[in-house]
């Protein structure tokens, strides 16, 4: 089976987060108003080939800690949202 | 009601996308078999206050086409994930 899925990748709670801020710096003079907490992080879209959805999101989970996030500072949430 | 929103932002179908290739490339060398199709986007994450949820997403469309997307290339998915 051919799995889709997406990798949210998002700075740790505590970590600096100067994209989220400067974002939110500019929304009121876009006129947004009542929008907090904006933080900024990546996200993954891929085709995984797996015999099933816990081996598919494992297989995910080890790909998104070792390429594409730096545990360190990061943490990724795994979510397969397709099966063919 | 504040809502707690999630928007993906992703390259539209057709759009060279080299971070994605990169990382595509690279995951043999690591030992990952069986994953294709690899898209690079960006996710943010951020409270909004609104009357209901259809208030929240249209909001929170608008600012995701103006402020955190180019529409032109990029295309991006609203989704409202909690109220409190």
């Amino acid at each position: 089976m051919i799995y889709s899925v997406l990798v949210e990748v998002s700075l740790r709670p505590g970590i600096a987060d100067p994209e989220g801020a400067t974002i939110e710096r500019a929304l009121p003079a876009l006129g947004f108003t009542g929008v907090s907490d904006v933080r900024a992080g990546k996200a993954f879209r891929f085709s995984i080939e797996a015999a099933n959805e816990d081996e598919a999101v494992r297989h995910a989970q080890g790909l998104a800690d070792r390429l594409l996030s730096n545990p360190v500072i990061e943490h990724s949430v795994v979510r397969v949202e397709d099966a063919r």
